[in-house]
């Protein structure tokens, strides 16, 4: 039985423990059943505040959506060379991901079961596309080289990225976002060999 | 019904099987009964050539486990400077992830839930301690930059490496093992940035 609770909850922090259950059973594993235990009041109460576990989904991905498009139209994302532009995304991208930890994990989970995981990875996709424009442009400047192509390098890239929510732990021992972005930032640009 | 089917198995070859089931549900979604099903065959036949799912597993993450650590051993990966043994290492980390990619797809989503999830985990962590010790003593030499820190250096070129699982398909249209391979390698030591 569900210990009920008086239900003072509001559509977003529901959203917060919605998708911790679903980054720990995975969102086709999770029952409306297993949210309302998790926030411990009943699944009416649930569905006052949202029509179902769908809604829940699209809300969290588009937070994750919403912060990373954001970044494409800050100012130094905008303008200046576009080498420039794509080390600022690079680290706002970081930036972001440990913001948003478990919103940004959803988003990367999401496999396409339903049409919002569908319109999730279509985005996502947009998104990578985006990045890899920019990503061209700065090739086609002479800064950025010419010898892999782009969307393998753009792929890789992000596969660097977005491996920090496999082992980013907020708490983590004295490991901070600012040395986290610098890291990824010296090593997509400039790699691991020492120069000179 | 299963349709049953003459058990003309051997345990390699039920095991290619299981790996593919055990990719597609996830471990612990699987049961005998969905490898019974796509294996085309009773689960007592299963029974015949292995205890159980987790036997599965375990010879799943040994073979890439084995693979993995096999480099180690190679030739090019014990003599000469550590920067070059490390260059031969991470390449040949994103061949064997090629030429096993089902098994070390398997490995690296492994959670840890039982004795032989742990256990593949453990053996990971080794192979990374190792990856990482190759960096330190590359680091040492002055052939590696010393600005970043060596564990966090390694987990972001593992999460480079390891998320080629994600997209790469042997039926890719035209980018072999050969142009990942190289891009890897020029990536990760190189960076993007053109050099001069």
């Amino acid at each position: 039985m569900t210990t009920a609770k008086r239900d003072t909850y509001t559509p977003e922090t529901l959203l917060s423990v919605a998708v911790r259950v679903f980054n720990e059973r995975g969102y086709d594993g999770t029952s409306m059943e297993h949210l309302s235990k998790a926030a411990g009041i009943s699944k009416s109460s649930i569905y006052h505040h949202v029509a179902g576990k769908e809604e829940l989904l699209r809300r969290a991905v588009s937070r994750a959506l919403d912060r990373l498009f954001g970044i494409l139209d800050e100012d130094q994302a905008r303008t200046g060379r576009a080498a420039e532009r794509l080390e600022y995304v690079v680290r706002r991208m970081v930036e972001v991901l440990i913001a948003e930890l478990p919103y940004v994990t959803l988003l990367l989970r999401v496999r396409g079961n339903t049409a919002t995981e569908r319109w999730a990875l279509d985005r996502r996709r947009e998104f990578d596309h985006r990045v890899a424009e920019l990503m061209k442009a700065a090739a086609a400047d002479g800064d950025v080289r010419g010898d892999v192509e782009v969307r393998l390098a753009t792929r890789l890239v992000f596969g660097m990225i977005n491996s920090i929510v496999e082992w980013y732990r907020p708490d983590g021992r004295g490991m901070g976002e600012r040395e986290v972005a610098d890291a990824v930032v010296t090593l997509v640009f400039g790699g691991l060999r020492r120069d000179g």
